[in-house]
C-alpha cells in the first residue's frame, strides 16, 4: 500500500503540473478573463492558472511581448502560456500554438509569443486550425475565448501540436529596436514604465559589466538629460532622489527611491535614450 | 493496480471539479475577497476559485448581473457561483441560495442572481438562515465573507440546498428594459461599456439575422446620432473608425477599432439607445 | 480498496491544505506578482496561491501590516502568509521568517509581518539567510520573488524553519498610535480608506460596548467635525447620509449609505480623530 500511495503522490504532482498562465489586454473589469478561465477548466479540470497580467496597454503588442517575456522563465517546465493582445481578431491574422524547448505558447500571429518564445527555444510553431479542438461556436471578436483557451487546456491535456493544424514557419516577429554603440554612447529605447514608475530600457546588463556600482552616467530622454549614479539597489538613493541600476529582469533601469521616475522625467515606452559614461 | 489509478484519476477528477466563482463590487485593493476566500478554502480546501469581477460599479445591481449572466454560460456543470453587490446588507433582505440545471447561484436577493440562474433554468431558491452553515459571528455588513462564502463552501461540499433555510418562491427580479419595436426601429438601453470602451447594448443577435455584414445602421444614443458600418469585427473599420457589430455573448455592440467608442460619443450604461436600418 | 479510497482523499486534502498568502504593492500592471507565484508553484507545485492585495498603497508598511492582519484570521491553520512592501531592499534590512501558533508570515523586517503575526502568538522568528533556500541568482531590487517566494514554497512543503537561518529576537515593530481616552473622548487615527470610501480608524468595538445602536456621536476629523448616528450597517442611513457603525474587522468606521465618507469628508490614513458621546 505504500506502493499505492508513492503512486498518488506522483500522479497528484503529475496533475497539479498543468500550469496555464493569461496575459492579456482585458483589464480586470469585464468577465471575459473569467470566461477563459472557465472554458480552460471545462476542458482541463486540474489546470491550475496564472495571471501574469491583464492590464498590459490596449492593442500595445510590444508591450505585452515583454511583459511575457520577463515572467515566463520562472515557471517550471511544460507550463502552457496563452497571450492575448489582439487588435486583428477575426480577421485573416492567423492563431499559432508555438512548442518550446520548456513549455508551450498560444496566442495570435501578430508577434506577441515569439520573444519570450525564441528565447526558450523554438521546437514548431503550428497554425490552430481544428474546429474540434475550438469552441463549438467561434466568435469573430474572442478568440481569446473560442480558440486560444481551448487550444491551451487541450495541450496542457498532452493533445500533440499537430492536431492542432499544419506546421508553419513564417511567423510575425515582434519590433524591438536593438541598442547601438556609438561614440562610446548606448542608444537603446525605453521598453516599459511599471507600476512604480521605474524606467526599463532595453539595454541589457551585459553591456553595463565595464561600470562598476558608484559609477555616474549620462542618460538623455526625449525631455530631459540626466546625471545618475549607477547603484545597484533603489534605497542606495536618498528618497526621492534618482539613480540608475540593473532591475529584476537584468535591463538598465532609471529609478527615484520610494518616487516616481517616468512621471517626474516625463518619460513613456517607446522612447529613445541615450546612455553615457559620465566623467 | 492499474484500477487503483484509474480510481485515482477519477477521484482527482472529481475533488478539483468544485469551481466556486466571485463577482463583487469590492475592488482590488482591500482585503474583502481574499477573506472571502479565505472561508471557502477553510471550509472546501478543494475549491478551484475564479474571480468573475470585483470591479461591478459600486451598488449597480443591474451590472453585476449582466456581468455574471455573460460568463456564467462558459463555466462547467456544477459550479457554484457567488455574487455580492449588495446595498442592503444587514437590513432584512433576504440571502439566498438558487439552484438551477447547471449548478448553484449564492447571494443577495436583491435580483442580482436571477438573470444568469433563470438562463440555467431555477429548479428550486432556498432563504439562507441556518446559522450551523454561516460563520460562528456574522458581522452586519460583509454577509459576502460571513454568510455567502460558507454557503459556497457548503454547497462544493455536496450539502444539500433543503440545509440552508426554507423554500421560497418571490424573489427580486432585476430590471432590465426589454427591446421594443417601433416603426422599423429597435428601441433598447446601453447594458455595460467594457474596459475597451465597446457600448454594448441590450439589442439581441437575434433582432438583427436580416441585417448582413457589409450593411448600415443608424444609432441614436442621447449624445450623438451616428451612422455606422453593421461588421464582424473590430479590425474591418480602419483604426479609429466606428463600427457596429454582434459583439462575443451575441448582443450588439458600438465600437471604434483601436479606439474608446463610449468616451468619444459619450455613452453610458442605462443610455437609451435607437437602432434603425440606415438607406 | 476502500481504505485506498480513503487515503486518497485524506492525502488529496494534506495536499491541498498548502495554501500561500501574497500582500503587496506591486499593483496589478506588471508580471511582479506572476514571477513570484511561478517560483512558488516550481518549488511547490500543489500550493494554492491566495491574492490578498498587490494595490498597498507603494512604500505605505502600515497600511499593508493593516491589510494583512484582517485578511489572515479567516484563513486555515497552517497557512503561509508573504508580504512585500519593502522600500529597503537590497539593503542590509533582513529577512525574516515568523512561526506562529496558526501558520507562517515569510517578509521585510520592517513591521510588516509583526500586527498579524502577534496576534496569532509568535512562536519563533528566524533570519533567511541560506542561500540553499533562495533562488540560485539573487537580484538586488526584487527579493519578493527570489527570497520569500521560494522561503514560502520551501516553508509549505515542510521545510522547518530552523533551515532558513538563524532565530532572531529584535525585529522592527510597526508604528500605530494606541487609542487614549482623554476627558470622555477616544482619541484615535484614521487606519485605512477602505474602496468604498469607509473610513476605517483603529479605535476597537470594545472601546464602543456602552454605545448602544441608535446613539449620537460627534467624530473630529482634521477637515471636518460631524456629528453621527451609531448604527448597524450602511443601510440604516439613508442614501448619501452618513454614520458610524463597527465595520467587519471590529474597527469603528464612518460611512455614507451608497456615498464615499473618505471624499465627502477628506479624510486619510494616519488622520487622527476624537470620538466623543454627542448629547
Amino acid at each position: 500500500m505504500n506502493w499505492c500511495l508513492f503512486q498518488l503522490r506522483t500522479e497528484a504532482k503529475r496533475l497539479s503540473a498543468k500550469i496555464v498562465t493569461l496575459t492579456s489586454d482585458f483589464g480586470s473589469r469585464d468577465p471575459y478573463v473569467a470566461e477563459m478561465k472557465a472554458v480552460i477548466l471545462s476542458i482541463c479540470p486540474d489546470a491550475v492558472i496564472v495571471d501574469v497580467s491583464h492590464e498590459i496597454e490596449k492593442f500595445n503588442i510590444r508591450i505585452g511581448a515583454f511583459m511575457l517575456a520577463s515572467a515566463v522563465p520562472y515557471f517550471p517546465k511544460d507550463t502552457v502560456h496563452v497571450a492575448v493582445v489582439d487588435p486583428d481578431v477575426g480577421t485573416e491574422r492567423r492563431s499559432i500554438l508555438v512548442q518550446t524547448q520548456r513549455g508551450f505558447f498560444v496566442g495570435p500571429d501578430n508577434g506577441l509569443l515569439i520573444l519570450a518564445a525564441e528565447k526558450q527555444g523554438i521546437i514548431s510553431i503550428h497554425e490552430i486550425t481544428n474546429p474540434k479542438l475550438m469552441l463549438s461556436s467561434v466568435s469573430c471578436t474572442f478568440h481569446g475565448r473560442d480558440v486560444f483557451a481551448p487550444a491551451a487546456a487541450h495541450l496542457a491535456n498532452e493533445v500533440p501540436p499537430s492536431d492542432f493544424g499544419p506546421e508553419i514557419r513564417d511567423v510575425v516577429k515582434p519590433k524591438f529596436r536593438k541598442v547601438k554603440i556609438s561614440k562610446g554612447a548606448l542608444i537603446g529605447e525605453v521598453l516599459h514604465v511599471d507600476g512604480f514608475g521605474n524606467v526599463i530600457t532595453n539595454v541589457n546588463e551585459k553591456y553595463m559589466t565595464q561600470l562598476h556600482s558608484g559609477a555616474w552616467i549620462t542618460a538623455e530622454l526625449p525631455n530631459r538629460n540626466l546625471r545618475l549614479k549607477f547603484g545597484k539597489t533603489y534605497a542606495e538613493a536618498q528618497p526621492k532622489e534618482a539613480l540608475a541600476l540593473i532591475g529584476s529582469h537584468g535591463y538598465v533601469e532609471l529609478a527615484i527611491n520610494q518616487g516616481n521616475a517616468a512621471g517626474t522625467f516625463h518619460a513613456k515606452a517607446g522612447d529613445m535614450i541615450k546612455l553615457t559614461l559620465s566623467s
